[in-house]
């Protein structure tokens, strides 16, 4: 109750709200100076009441703000004094190298094992190029190819389950899913290519050279546009473009292969120097966050997913429910991280190094108002991929586009529940669902932005994402310990 | 991974987030068509990377609201698992009464009592305006009258504490409060009125009869302002101005003591109906509030505090801190729904009733940038009291404002000390240290909005009401409990 200086100059006016009502008043109040009583009341309505027609809540923003901070800092102190210090960075090593005592390194020499596929693939596009294999069986021995790929982690950490730990099964797959769709796309692209380049062979000298010409010109145009990995961009001499039966060979592979993109082209965008300073603070990002990631897994993921299996194995659905949001908060602040130190962090560090310099890995999808937006959004890499390869192919065989896009589901969720269930050993279908829970959950997302507005959408995506993704967990831990560990509940 | 149907026209355009230079190279995608390779890379910066320049993060205010409701949700999950239900009734009704078995009703008959000092004022006023007694001596009663007022519920208290529950003697103690504040106001306003009454009785009539032509203008004047409480009073006849010897009796004293206001003056403004609606919603609000503030109290609170006791004794700061702020979560909703009842519901019910029309009891305190603004704008009764009854006064005899300030500041921390220790039976001072901390809490406050924005200094207010009042409750339950149980500790 202390005042400001200027307060007892005009004596009965508030200093906060000043309403139109109390604009009429100031002349009144003079007048009512020199009644003997001092009146300092007159008729207005409370601030609540419709009838006031006042709307400033700002302040409530920094409310939610604060009750957030200080409920995020009550959950880890709590966490620490149920569970003391948990963080044992041994463990990580142990993890993270994937080493099972007495078995060997089966995850390394799997992952090492891809180079032959790689290398067989480049030995028939070599082939098809010089025209040695014929068109027809080059694509054959590409399909089978690929399909083997894809399929040789399935079998091998079938037969010989025992041999891997779950890190070192799901780092495989992980590689074997990328590299599939890395090959998909080089033989893609390089069909595209022989096609023009068989059809140009065959047309006179002249058009080619203005071919050439032209693709020079876009070369030089391209170097003057973005900002800040481009400035280094503007430098360069513009370098000869490379064209189609020069880049068959290794190194231009494995360039695509490291690149951070899933979509091959002759010619990537390139930068023309490393930033050093970006270099590092990336490194810092990665090494720090996964320390951070590995912390929190410890000591807040382990203990939560734990204790919640009792209650799901009993279907008790209060406390479901209530183990289910207490996972939610630790395995979205978990997710939240992987997203940034994966698509941040990792990718702009890749592309630093191999001068690659389209950084588009990821838009605004915390801004997205339905979930086909979200989709669109998050994971770039793989979304440009599937238009790419995927979706427009499909549509230019003929398709419609609603046939495509349920295609690109089901191709989309079949690699969500291959990344599970593989290294998981349990061929259950949560993950499957789950993505295609997307498409009803598209259609609820849709309606409520078109009925209740943008707010609310992006409520529905968000509320999908915190809640979805610790649901499947929850299931598949209960699934895999009753599988693996069925005396734990007795 | 689904589409938009004019996604496959411009192929490689992002449908998000479309910056500067993307325009630019959108021509220069049409040229790179004729590419065999289908390019779909361009230099571009990753969203988070300072140099793209991309600040959309709307998303992320729902992602808030989202995760604040969640943890709000799992709590109550948490807390019924915990507790099971421990809302009871008949409890309430034996507290809310404060009937302690055989001990009769103290509290009510300490209530009834306040009539005794309220007539005697009334009485010392009448002998003063009709100059039975003399200036001086009305004066010494007044103080005497007043001061004993205050002291009744401390004395029978302290001597008669057995008798009393503990709500009955915070009801008592907070009857009393009131009407010394209302009481003061009485005598004072009397005493401005009758100091221009004597000296308007030795002028001549002329210039009498233009001071109530004035006062009659003024009150015309007054009716066509305001919106909704004000509509009934525009279509009300002017009535007649009570002048001063006149409002003396016991009719408009009591409207006074009942109305929602703690500054007396002798023609308050009026409504001319009770809105029928508006009354059955404040009711309703009133009935239903006070249920749901019992049973929060009951269910959430009460547990809360009652395991803070141990960490608090041992002085242990993980866990004390850990319980504050498990325990500041109910607390600040219970006294959110306090507030909004309190200063909202039942003033103006009892304003509807009355049909007084000035509804200002409390202003925009959520939106206040500092600890003077808030102390300023939440309760806007007491804080019109302070200033009109203690701060002008004493600004007017002639000493600085900062000593006013200080002066309603040190009264302020006095009745907020009352308030809490007698009804609790310990004379501690932590109400009061906690009100005279509101002093270097406003230096602080002010110095953050003036360093880091008004958004800094808004904080820092919901800082100090989320967490100032459990830390205050807490020390008194434990000094309490200290006190009256010691054996519970053993």
């Amino acid at each position: 109750m202390s005042h400001d200086t200027d307060e007892s100059k005009v004596r009965y006016r508030r200093t906060q709200s000043v309403t139109r009502a109390e604009e009429i008043t100031k002349k009144e109040s003079n007048q009512r100076k020199s009644q003997p009583d001092k009146p300092c009341h007159r008729p207005r309505d409370s601030l609540f009441s419709w009838s006031s027609g006042f709307d400033n809540f700002t302040g409530l923003v920094n409310w939610g703000f604060l009750l957030l901070t200080m409920g995020g800092f009550r959950l880890v102190l709590e966490n620490f004094i149920k569970y003391g210090i948990r963080v044992d960075p041994v463990q990580w090593f142990v993890v993270l190298t994937g080493r099972n005592e007495g078995q060997g390194h089966p995850s390394l020499l799997l992952v090492l094992y891809s180079i032959v596929p790689i290398v067989i693939c480049l030995m028939v596009e070599k082939g098809l190029a010089s025209e040695v294999i014929m068109e027809s069986a080059g694509m054959v021995v590409h399909v089978v190819n690929i399909l083997v790929l894809v399929l040789i982690p399935m079998v091998v950490i079938h037969v010989k389950g025992q041999a891997f730990s779950l890190v070192g099964a799901m780092t495989v797959c992980f590689v074997y899913c990328i590299l599939f769709l890395k090959m998909w796309s080089y033989v893609q692209v390089n069909l595209w290519c022989r096609t023009q380049y068989k059809q140009s062979k065959k047309r006179s000298g002249r058009r080619q050279s203005i071919s050439i010409a032209q693709l020079q010109n876009d070369q030089s145009g391209r170097a003057v546009n973005g900002n800040g990995v481009a400035s280094g961009a503007e430098k360069d001499k513009v370098p000869k473009l490379v064209h189609y039966p020069d880049n068959l060979h290794l190194k231009d592979l494995f360039y695509f292969l490291l690149a951070p993109t899933l979509c091959y082209e002759l010619n990537f965008p390139r930068t023309s120097r490393i930033r050093k300073r970006f270099l590092i603070k990336r490194i810092l990002e990665v090494v720090i966050g996964v320390h951070i990631v590995m912390g929190l897994f410890q000591q807040w993921m382990i203990p939560s997913v734990k204790n919640s299996l009792v209650p799901f194995s009993n279907m008790d659905l209060t406390k479901m429910t209530e183990r289910l949001l207490k996972l939610a908060i630790p395995n979205h602040l978990m997710w939240l991280c992987f997203f940034y130190l994966t698509f941040h962090s990792f990718l702009n560090l890749m592309g630093e190094l191999l001068h690659f310099s389209d950084r588009n890995f990821y838009s605004d999808w915390w801004n997205a108002n339905n979930i086909d937006t979200f989709w669109r959004t998050w994971n770039m890499p793989v979304h440009k991929w599937c238009v790419r390869h995927l979706y427009i192919p499909v549509v230019e065989m003929g398709y419609s586009r609603i046939s495509a896009s349920v295609f690109v589901f089901f191709i989309s969720a079949f690699f969500h529940e291959y990344l599970v269930s593989v290294p998981l050993k349990t061929f259950k279908i949560w993950a499957f669902m789950g993505m295609m829970a997307q498409i009803p959950l598209s259609f609820v997302s849709k309606f409520m932005e078109k009925q209740y507005g943008a707010r609310c959408g992006n409520i529905v995506v968000w509320a999908s994402i915190i809640l979805g993704q610790p649901l499947a967990i929850m299931m598949y831990y209960h699934d895999y310990v009753i599988t693996h560990y069925n005396d734990v509940l007795a």
